[in-house]
Parts: structure tokens; sequence; C-alpha cells
């Protein structure tokens, strides 16, 4: 098999992540497993089986496989798609020796990985990321969850799987608005983390805007690579894994109080970037050239960097509910020049609406 | 604060079940803890909290308290009573830093374990058994779950607890019936592991009977020791654990046949040790002087050895979808002696017809 580069996670458990690897090979590397898998339960919207199950039971040939498909959606992260999904699992005979595989983006990352960790309390798992987001991101650091109407993820765990296997060709297929969704997230990786990846998504926006394949590799590679890295420093989210948080504080208000209509979640962060960055410049840590070179970059990928018509006291509130507060008091990640970020809890409610009033532009 | 005997359960993260503790000296337990707690949310049913809370909240003045009832019954160990729990937790401000208490039996500590894994991906949690089964069996070794309709504890996870807290004083307000479901795991806990426990449990029949205080406190501290032991061998089950299902699968079977309705899971269990025992005897692991021994062990607790009206085939079928099977082999607890047991994979369904025909009493 052509290997792909690995790279290790630590973790309480930790586990491999192969940045491009095929489709095809999953086999050559399950058969590689200490401990023998009969029986594999793979977890995948239709749109993405059609596209891709076929090359990935290719490699299956050995293993009894069953295909269950969750419709499309985040409103199918739920509990009831974890009962039903329970259900048809055990009517397809899985039992403690099967292994769970994820193929699709996020929405099925966490919700197969959310079942894998509670089903008879938690079989293996294994991720096939084939979003740009789930790829640079949802795939990485073992969290998994499922939604409540009384909040988005409230209920899941750190269940890290056996591996991420990552193709880099199933981006290939991936519309540009879901494309835009990952680019968010590994723009802000290189913001909090790697100033020359920053400056690499200055240079290269055009090859990556028509997707270049060598381009896109360096991409995923490099923006996958800091999310390793810092998950591996704090698997729990105690202390660095919040500088992840950027950009989310605000993006997560606006997407609520928007009801998750007319903002998709790549937008939502892009704004709670430039919010978080004006913030940043009031408490000194980001000068205002700064501000701008990360606003002209969002643009450069048609990432929004305003919106209108939202009144700030209501977005406000609506970061008061946020899980991430302890105990009242608002936890910010603000950058601090371009590269690195910091964790602020003593952001005031008038420097907050402030940067709120930054980005929401007043219809004429 | 009069200390208690403390039991350290060696486990992924280790965790001290402290046997002998008072309700009231938790609070002492919690300020000695290095990660501070604000907010507790304690879990119960109304006829328990009616009867401990009061003695609890003592010691929890420095903390923000909240209770949350669940009705009586199994079947409340469900997806929806979590989700219930999951809004309620959130109207009463729970965050990342609350505190989950489970107060009552295995049905509390199952669903508030399972609750408090999954909650924002985990928080604290701590068990405060008070049935004998809760004490002896459900509170030690980290398993927590839910039921679903295709299968008991279905969906559930390895969740250890901060520490178990067991006062044998709450087991004087317990029923007789309940307090037989625990005893039926005790004497299995003896006739697994310890078989002075076992001579302990004839020679002391009539003093267990008569809730003599110092008796209770051995029975329960040896018994528990034996699950403690057991688990911190194997955490995962994957050895030595699978012992402790010994009579579970017979009995399995029986409570599923009879849709959990005329016979306890202690009645259940107790059936199923004296078919475990016939079926050991027939492998010539048990002779027939010591399947009687058990049997009139059972009975002096008034515990059944035998059931009516039962259709061998039908209960080996239900045999058939146990989760602890593997591969469609029945794995099976066969009792070696008394105080000692082995785990059989080579059970023939004719040797398990066999067993069931002995426990079986034809009517008239
Ligand atoms: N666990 C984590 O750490 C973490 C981190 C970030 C986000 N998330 C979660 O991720 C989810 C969002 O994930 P997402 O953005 O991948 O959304 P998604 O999973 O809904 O996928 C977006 C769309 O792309 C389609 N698709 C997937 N792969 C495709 C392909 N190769 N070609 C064509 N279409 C394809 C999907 O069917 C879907 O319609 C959210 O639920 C969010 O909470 C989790
Ligand atoms: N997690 C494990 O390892 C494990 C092991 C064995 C059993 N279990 C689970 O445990 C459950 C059974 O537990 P259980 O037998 O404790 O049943 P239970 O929790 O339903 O309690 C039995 C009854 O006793 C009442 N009660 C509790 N404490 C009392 C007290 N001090 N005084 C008076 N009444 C009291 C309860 O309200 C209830 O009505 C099952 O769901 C089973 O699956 C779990």
């Amino acid at each position: 098999m052509n290997l792909p580069e690995e790279i290790e996670v630590a973790a309480k458990q930790s586990y491999p992540v192969y940045l491009g690897a095929a489709l095809e090979e999953l086999g050559d590397y399950l058969q590689s497993l200490p401990d023998k898998i009969q029986h594999i339960l793979v977890i995948s919207h239709k749109k993405v089986s059609d596209l891709y199950l076929e090359r990935l039971v290719k490699g299956l040939e050995d293993y009894r496989v069953d295909l269950l498909t969750v419709p499309e959606g985040e409103e199918e992260k739920s509990l009831e798609r974890l009962s039903r999904l329970t259900t048809a699992a055990l009517d397809c005979g899985a039992d403690r020796k099967t292994l769970v595989i994820a193929l699709g983006g996020g929405v099925i990352g966490d919700l197969a990985g959310f079942f894998a960790s509670a089903f008879m309390r938690g079989i293996r798992f294994l991720q096939v990321p084939t979003t740009l987001l789930a790829q640079v991101d949802s795939s990485i650091g073992g969290k998994v969850a499922v939604n409540h109407p009384a909040g988005k993820n409230i209920l899941g765990a750190f269940y890290p799987p056996l591996a991420v296997w990552t193709d880099f060709s199933t981006l290939n297929s991936l519309p540009w608005n879901e494309v835009e969704n990952g680019l968010a997230e590994s723009i802000k990786h290189a913001l909090i983390d790697d100033e020359d990846l920053f400056a690499f998504f200055e240079t290269q926006a055009d090859s990556i805007r028509q997707r270049d394949p060598a381009i896109w590799r360096e991409m995923v590679t490099r923006s996958t690579s800091i999310k390793i890295r810092i998950v591996s420093q704090d698997e729990r989210e105690q202390g660095i894994r919040r500088l992840l948080n950027l950009g989310h504080t605000f993006g997560h208000a606006l997407e609520t109080e928007m009801n998750y209509r007319g903002v998709t979640h790549g937008q939502g962060v892009s704004i709670g970037i430039v919010a978080a960055s004006y913030l940043a410049n009031a408490k000194g840590s980001l000068t205002l050239t700064e501000v701008e070179r990360i606003k002209q970059l969002l643009q450069r990928y048609d990432l929004p960097t305003s919106i209108q018509k939202q009144d700030p006291q209501t977005l406000l509130r609506r970061m008061q509910t946020d899980k991430k507060n302890q105990g009242g008091r608002k936890i910010l990640v603000l950058p601090q020049g371009i590269g690195q970020a910091v964790v602020s809890e003593d952001c005031t409610d008038e420097e907050i609406l402030a940067a709120w009033h930054k980005i929401i532009v007043e219809n004429n």
C-alpha cells in the first residue's frame, strides 16, 4: 500500500491520522490491526455513499459490511436519530466487535461517533472525513455529540477514533459553499497558530479557489496539523484547545439569533473572527492594519466580514448562554497579532457591544 | 469527620469507594477535592429523596443544590428521560462545573451516570447508592447505561464516578423484596470468588434476615470488595469481569421471556445460578452435592431455584440474542466448586437445554 502521511494525535488513547490516504486502501490498514474486525457498519449520507462507498468497499471485501444512511442536515444530530441507528444496527447484527465507519462530513462524524461511543458502552470507530471542515477540523480531537432542543452539541463524549482516514480526492465533489465552511476554520487555524499558513492563504488564493490539487493537499495538511498539535496538548479543552473557539462565540450568537438560516457556520465564524479582531484591537493586542489584513483575506474567499440589521444588545444576550462560559463570565478568544491568540476572561459587556457595532452595517 | 473505610478501584481513572460513610459528611469530602464545586445536581426518586435528601444536604450548605426527581421504574432508564434531564439541568443552570449526585438504587445510578457522562461531553458524577444491589454491585465498576426498545442497557458508557459514597444506614428502609435483588448478587459474588463469604451467608442467614447491623456491615463490605477486586483487574469486561455474569445469561432469558413480570431480577439471577450450576455439574466442574448446597443457600433467603411452565426451547432462543455472545457462540459462566468460576465458550445447545430442564417444574 502506498503509505499516506501519518500523524499521531496524543490523547488518553492516542490515534493516527492518515493524510492523503486512499479510500480503496482502508482494508489494508484494517488487516494490520491486532484485534480482528468481522463486521463493519458504514454510517453516511446517501449522497456521499453514492459517490464513495464503491471505492471504500473495494478494500473491505474480507468483511461483512452494512450501510446505514442518515438524511441530510444538522437536525439529524439528535437523540431520535441515535435511537433509530441503534435499532438498525441491531437489525443487521452489530455487536461489540463491530467497527463503525463515519463516511461524510462533520454531521456524520459527530453522530456516528456518539453512536459508537454509546452502543454497547462503546465500540470501535473510524473517521473517513469527506468535507473540508471534517478533514481539517471535526474529525480531529475526539469530540462527538448530538444536539438537543436546549442546545447544540449538548450531549456527547470525548471518544477518540481508532484512526482518521483522510482521502483528499473526496473533496473534489464538494460544493463551494461547503468548501467555505472549511476555509473559515482553516483560516482560523492559521490565525491562531501559524502566520506562515496565513500568508500562504494570502498568496495562494487563486490556486485554492481553482482547487489546484497540490495546493489543496498542502493547505489541508498544514491546517489539519495545527488542530492535531493543539488537541494533542489539551485533549479535554481545559487550556490551549480553547483557542480553537476564536470567532465561535460571536459566530454562534449570530447563528442562533438567525435561527441557523441566512448565515452558514463558515459565514458566522468569519464574521465572528472579525468581531474578535476588533475586540482584540480595542484591548491592544492587534493593530488596525492587522484587522484589515484579516478582513481582506476573508473577503478574498468571499467570506463575509459584516452583517446587516442586527441588534447588538440581543446578540450580547445570546452570548450569555454559551456553554463555554463559566460562572457567568464570558470567555473570549482574541488574536494577538497574526499567528497567535489568547483566551480572555476580562472583556466587559461594553467592549463586546462595541465589537458587535463594528461589524453590523446599518441599513441606510 | 469520622472516616469510613476507603477502598480504591483501579481503573483508567481510579476512584475511591467509601464504605460506611455518613450522608451528612459528604460535604467534608467534597471540600477536600482539588477542583472546587459550586453547583450540585442531585438525581433521585421522590421516595428516596423524601427519606434521605435532608440528611445529605446537611453537609452541602456551601453549595448551590438542585434536585431532579425521576419517576420509579426500569422503563425510566431511557433516552426520553435523558432528554428531559438535559432540559431540566440547563433550566437550573447546570454547566461544566456541575457535580451530579445519584441518590438511589441502580436505576438512578445508571441513568444519572449516563446523563453525567454525556452532558456537555461529561461532567463530574458521584454515586450515593441506597439499595443493597446498588451498594454491592451497580455503583461499582463504572458501567452506566439506558435501555432501548431493542435491548437492555444497550446505550451507555464506561464512566467512572468521582467516588462512591456508601451509607449502610440507608438500607434500613429498603423493602425485603428489594433486599433480595441485592442478596442474589451478593451470593453470586461469594460463589464466584469467596468460599468463606459463601459460608458466612450459610451460618449468618438468621442475622441477615433480621437485618443485624453488624452482620449487614460485614456482608456488604465483603461482597462489595469482591466486585471491586474483580473490576479493578478488568475494567472493560474482557477477561475476569465476565465472571460476574454468572446466572445472568439464563436469568436474563427468563426475565425477557416473562416480559419482566412475575420474576424479579434477583429471582431471575437465583434461578439462573441454579441452571448454571447444573450445567457446571454436567461439564464436570461441580458435584451434585455442591449444586444442592447452592440451592439450599438460595432457598434460605427465599430465593427461587426453579420455575413453572416454561418452554426450554424458547428460553434457549432467547439466549441467542444476549449481547455478551460473540460471533454466534454462547458464552456462559460456570461455577467451579464453591468460590470459583470459569467462562465457558463450548457449551452445546443440548447441554444448555438439559440445564433448563433441570430447573423447570412441570405443572402437574
Ligand atoms: N466534533 C468536532 O470537533 C466538530 C468541530 C467542528 C464542527 N463540528 C460539527 O460538524 C458539523 C458540520 O460539518 P460539515 O460542515 O462537514 O457539514 P455536513 O456534514 O452536513 O456536510 C455538509 C454537506 O456536504 C455533503 N457532503 C459531504 N461530503 C461530500 C463530498 N465529498 N462531496 C459532496 N458533498 C459532500 C453532505 O452530505 C452535506 O450535505 C456540525 O454539526 C458541527 O457541529 C464538529
Ligand atoms: N451499572 C451496573 O454495573 C449495574 C449492575 C447491576 C444492575 N444494574 C442496574 O440496576 C438497576 C436495578 O437497581 P435496583 O435493584 O437498585 O433498583 P431501583 O433503582 O429501581 O430501586 C429499587 C426500588 O427501591 C427504592 N429505593 C431505593 N433506595 C431505597 C431506600 N434506601 N429505601 C427504600 N426504598 C428505596 C427505589 O425507589 C425503587 O423503587 C437495573 O436497571 C440494572 O440494570 C446496573
